[in-house]
């Protein structure tokens, strides 16, 4: 059977991630080390989860802002004195002039600045320094607030979407008056998170808290989402912190009390990235490129008119438009349809191969004989293929338009259906040994001979304990994802690393 | 008369903008020279005015894309040996780590970049190498791409949202196979722009052609929207550049003709940005704030209860939650009415001026007694005030509500038609020579003196003529604005300047 990509997931899932990334016109590398292009299509479904995700952060009460992407050094050395293990990679801004000097382009050493900048690499010291000086009263609490913006993080070893320099992404950054509203705040946007990924991307996740040395650096909880990819690694898709009042100590974040004393406020932080759209890659994608859930889609249905430079390509067109035109007044997912007649020159057949390997969940073609016979011929991406044909559909114009919103819907729920018994499947709570686990993990060394995760108790070890139970994962390569917040019942367990009795499920496995 | 704002528009234009874009939450100094912070209220305003902007860009066939933040040194080196005048003025990137060396952060020696990186000030490096890799044949032109970033340019005299290190913008880039395109391209984004002013913004403004000696550095034309702010300036507040085969030549974007032969492609770029909040401000605030065009508020009508502590505090709540959830339900201006009942603590009186000051279009004060009657008392901000005293009106409930879109229409036309008259008042084409220009700039040297616009009758000099013009605007701190595009009849005119021939009509001012 001959696919649309170069390469399969079987033959080498790194390999056919970067096909679908480069085929559906999502990401280029930019010749900038580290920093993407993200191509017109690949920005759509990021533009897709901005407006569904900003939707719902306004209906939660929190409200957009922007900080500045130059943080002075001084605040991040005061964050190095708090933070053990705080990261160093960073861009460093040290001039802010250029010079030609001896025919050279070169950073004026006349404009070198009295203290370096740093590029974001995430807002917490910024922002901390505005809630200092915004916040005086309980009045002015909670204050919610998020930004959309770019950050930077130096990144060794860059792949697109998944770990870039530069990335695309929101950041929440809240106050509260009590410990109890904060952890209320975090768990409410980690829920957020946890449905925006299982409905709009019909990615199943796991919601849980990660163990203490997988901790944000200063937050008291961190919490994630944990997808699993086709390759069984997991994905951190999103992450919710709640800081205590750890972050507003560093930076004397108070305020006066109904009762007039001063008082720490309770922050929290929680943000995903562009990094989603590398998990709907790994999520849905086949080996004919991309399959995308209809409500992130760009364009969910798209005809292609059939053109044979023919009297009767006119009507072709005209067909396709007031096909589009019909389809677009209806409402689909709870939104007006994405309809696009790609009405550029070339050829049809390249044409639908290009829109499969996009993604596009419904792709229409339209020749002559449908035109005359009042019909539509389409292909449902999730479903595209029979064996080596592509599996065509025929239905009358009227059928079509009135089914459009029932078909898209259920594109959507199959894929959905199609990830969670992946998920469901793809996790083994039968590794009951440290050596059923290694045996496991390490039964081939073939890196392409798919593993998921594994379920195992858990005594919440803690301090040198905690780091005998690090090295032994390192070793196969795995790690703690989360303790799932919906826990299985777990009678006299014992923790499968210290033998101590048992406090709660963890999963382990690879990851991205 | 005592006004809600310290300082007021004749006593100090200034200061009275600085005091506006504090008071109404707009935005503030970062402590990062030159770096603003976007508070909810202003960033809620950008927001709107990307929301429309981004409708007109798709609807005329742009898509959305995202280029890296940092652009090479060699880059930026290649265009300045392409560009006389070439600015340098930017923020160098040149370490990527941290380092703690005798107890000081500091940027690592051993992580110096070999080719230092410059925070984009613009894109069209950046995309032009995309483009050339991106282009190859008649078929993929036009070419129309978008892109909403941050950019950079080090400023020595920042202002809030005017003149900023970092500020907010969209670029579009495009990509044509004749020049013919090209120019209707720059002409229709202009076009957008323009009436994006007058009727989203309320801001007239006059659309024309630059001077070659105002052009974008390498651009064949470069046009612009030019608003009158109520200090008589000029703000430019949008501009379009046809850049012929310029760009494409220094960056071999090439592609093979219907014929077969190879040729340059013919590009554009265009773009706004924060600066607008500015011009609103500018164009619509008086000495009580902000007054914001319906059609960019982020709250059109806001609720404010008046609370007493008493039991009938909670019908008050519960009638203001209602009438809420009703003005939502219905249109204006085209879109879903965006209501808030304002439930934070605190006095509404302080709450009314909060929002006078932000610039809400309506503002409604609902106490037991309008429960009581099923009435609404509100202000239009747009005329908030008769002399001393807020004019306040009376309504019953229904009426209010049936009536709402229309107030908010007559608040947008209301603005609209005061900023219109004011453009239009504010330009004299009665100054038919130099010492007339001379005496009327110069009259005095109080700078609150607000004087607009000359029009004036110009031959288009050239060269050493146009350096002389240059010199004698210069000493008046006048610039040349546009050659508006609608222009007057021309009779027998002479150049104000070179005494030629007259061949347009120009615009002269002082300028943002």
């Amino acid at each position: 059977m001959k696919n649309a990509l170069p390469v399969t997931r079987a033959e080498n899932f790194a390999d056919w991630y970067q096909a679908v990334v480069g085929e559906a016109d999502l990401a280029e590398e930019s010749g900038v080390r580290g920093c993407m292009i993200i191509r017109p299509w690949g920005y759509g479904i990021w533009q897709r989860m901005q407006e569904l995700l900003d939707r719902r952060f306004r209906e939660t009460g929190h409200e957009n802002c922007y900080f500045p992407l130059f943080i002075p050094l001084s605040f991040i050395a005061k964050e190095a004195e708090h933070v053990e293990g705080f990261a160093k990679e960073m861009a460093v801004v040290t001039h802010h002039r250029l010079k030609m000097i001896d025919g050279v382009l070169q950073p004026d050493p006349d404009a070198k600045l009295e203290e370096p900048l740093i590029v974001r690499p995430t807002s917490e010291t910024v922002i901390g320094a505005a809630f200092q000086r915004w916040i005086r009263s309980h009045r002015d609490l909670p204050l919610l607030l998020n930004q959309w913006a770019n950050v930077v993080r130096w990144e060794m070893r860059p792949r697109l979407f998944l770990r870039t320099a530069e990335f695309l992404w929101q950041e929440g950054h809240t106050a509260h008056a009590t410990a109890e509203e904060a952890r209320e705040e975090t768990l409410r946007m980690l829920e957020i998170y946890r449905s925006f990924a299982e409905d709009a991307l019909a990615m199943p996740v796991v919601a849980g808290e990660k163990p203490p040395h997988e901790r944000f650096p200063g937050a008291e909880s961190t919490y994630s989402i944990e997808a699993m990819m086709q390759d069984g690694k997991a994905l951190q898709a999103g992450t919710a912190h709640y800081l205590g009042t750890n972050f507003a100590r560093a930076q004397s974040i108070r305020y006066q009390t109904e009762q007039g004393d001063l008082a720490y406020a309770q922050t929290t932080s929680w943000g995903v990235s562009t990094r989603l759209v590398g998990g709907v890659v790994m999520t849905h994608g086949d080996d004919d490129g991309l399959r995308l859930p209809p409500i992130i889609a760009p364009r969910q249905i798209i005809l292609v008119p059939i053109l044979r430079d023919r009297p009767e390509d006119s009507s072709v067109l005209e067909y396709c438009d007031s096909l589009a035109a019909e389809l677009g007044a209806s409402s689909a997912l709870g939104e007006p349809i994405r309809v696009l007649a790609d009405r550029k020159p070339g050829r049809s057949v390249e044409k639908r191969w290009g829109w499969i390997k996009r993604g596009v969940p419904i792709i229409c073609e339209i020749g002559a004989r449908d035109v005359a016979a009042g019909s539509v011929t389409l292909i449902r991406r999730d479903r595209a293929r029979q064996g080596e044909k592509i599996d065509f559909t025929s239905l009358a114009r009227g059928e079509f338009v009135q089914r459009a919103p029932a078909l898209l819907a259920e594109v959507q729920s199959a894929l959905q259906a199609e990830a969670r018994e992946r998920l469901r499947a793809g996790i083994r709570s039968d590794l009951t040994t440290l050596a059923a686990v290694e045996a496991y993990f390490n039964e081939s060394d073939d890196s392409e001979s798919f593993r998921g995760w594994a379920q195992v108790p858990w005594a919440r070890p803690e301090g040198a304990a905690l780091d005998s139970v690090e090295r032994q994962l390192k070793a196969l390569k795995l790690t703690v994802r989360v303790a799932p917040l919906e826990q299985a019942p777990l009678p006299g367990e014992r923790c499968l690393f210290t033998g101590a009795p048992a406090r709660e499920w963890i999963l382990i496995g690879r990851a991205y």
